[in-house]
């Protein structure tokens, strides 16, 4: 008997910002796969396995949960945020494809989620409001060099940009280089976000200027977003808001 | 008086992916404003007041909330998707800035959603499972030139590429000549994506390839999502996946 594997979004933290398709995918499995904060999020069901796994076993993490559902579960494999976005959907499919032909026949979908980019952008305006970039700054899986690439090709053509895992403990001096490549083709006065943690208890935005970035911090759990040139400060009722207008002009290269 | 404006996503089509807390934003409204498909989406409730506008008055939609709002009305403006990603948010924002002064004292809120783009990389895989750019295909609001620019940046730095607003009556070639653009730099067979109505009743997913794309029909209604070089299709059960594995390697420019 052949179960099935769904992935699934969680949004970003707070629990209303995951949708009713989730929640229901969550419900209705047996077993629960996923990093230990993220299953934190999911309500407890009586008769419901949990399997716990460390951060950075991504692929080992998959594996087990296409086990569980070759062996008849139904799995879900919880991910923060969207699945698909630097998150557990494309491992899932990386160990498909290498993969032990018993796991050929679980049905595997993926259920979307609200990204944590879709909710840092959300509180502080609309930054993300015209075309943009998304780039995880990590080394692990990629050479420095292609993020370097990325970064000045995005910078050039005038880009919004969003970093993802723009530092951890072992990767502490990646978001600084970073910075200081888009700065060769922005204004010091271009509006930085630092969003961490966002709808959750802890939640932290800093809005800030590209010349200003050096004394802020960023850990695994921050989104950095840089504005383009057009991206615009304004300010309301003692609130900041960053959006980035629907019109914009050519750049000169 | 005054009230409050939030501006709200629904997701990309199918009730069940609407958040509780973007269904909770519009069951507190006073007044609904937005463009007849989307408000036509929220569930009716007696003694709420719905404006309904057309497509492309966004700036006067824009004011028409803020007004409401400034006399004191509870406002929700729906986007369908999230309404940060070319959708509402920015032209509130840019409607403020010019703005009436009655407007200043109006709380504004942006609540996320899922995005089109995230719910169609999810029906089909993982496709933005590695960095990627999101460029609109419109050419109302930038010149055409630019479009071309940050197409060539981002096919150039193998970014995958998604496409919104990729064609229209208006519009009929730019998503011809803009797949031809990316192809100087991608193989024939890079899976291409071209998704229309994502989650709704008349969805139709079309997994192709960029020498095939010329044959295949794109909409107002239609996002088109273009794989990397390292972009996989994999066929399993009769049914074909398309994922970007989490590693690269660098690309000659």
């Amino acid at each position: 008997m052949t179960g099935r594997l769904v992935i699934v979004g969680l949004g970003p933290g707070a629990p209303e910002l995951t949708t009713p398709l989730a929640s229901d995918a969550l419900a209705a499995a047996t077993d629960l796969v996923g990093y230990a904060p993220y299953l934190a999020r999911v309500p407890e069901r009586s008769g419901q396995m949990r399997h716990i796994s460390e951060n950075r076993e991504e692929l080992a993490r998959a594996r087990q949960a296409l086990d569980l559902a070759a062996s008849g579960k139904s799995v879900a494999v919880v991910s923060s945020g969207d699945p698909g976005v630097f998150a557990m959907a494309s491992a899932v499919f990386e160990v498909i494809e290498e993969g032990n032909p018993a796991w050929r026949d679980v049905e595997v979908t993926v259920v979307p989620g609200v990204s944590a980019m879709l909710a840092a952008a959300a509180r502080v305006g609309a930054p993300l409001g015209h075309d943009f970039c998304v780039i995880s700054l990590s080394d692990n899986l990629k050479p420095w060099e292609l993020v370097l690439q990325r970064l000045e090709a995005a910078a050039a053509a005038d880009f919004v940009i969003v970093l993802y895992n723009p530092a951890s403990m072992a990767r502490p001096w990646q978001l600084g280089e970073a910075l200081a490549r888009i700065a060769h083709h922005r204004a010091g006065a271009t509006p930085v976000i630092f969003a961490h943690a966002v709808s959750q208890s802890d939640e932290h935005i800093d809005i800030t200027t590209l010349a200003e970035t050096e004394s802020k911090h960023a850990d695994m759990r921050t989104l950095v977003i840089v504005g383009s040139s057009t991206t615009k400060l304004i300010e309301r009722g003692g609130r900041v808001f960053v959006y980035t207008p629907r019109h914009a002009e050519l750049v000169e290269p």
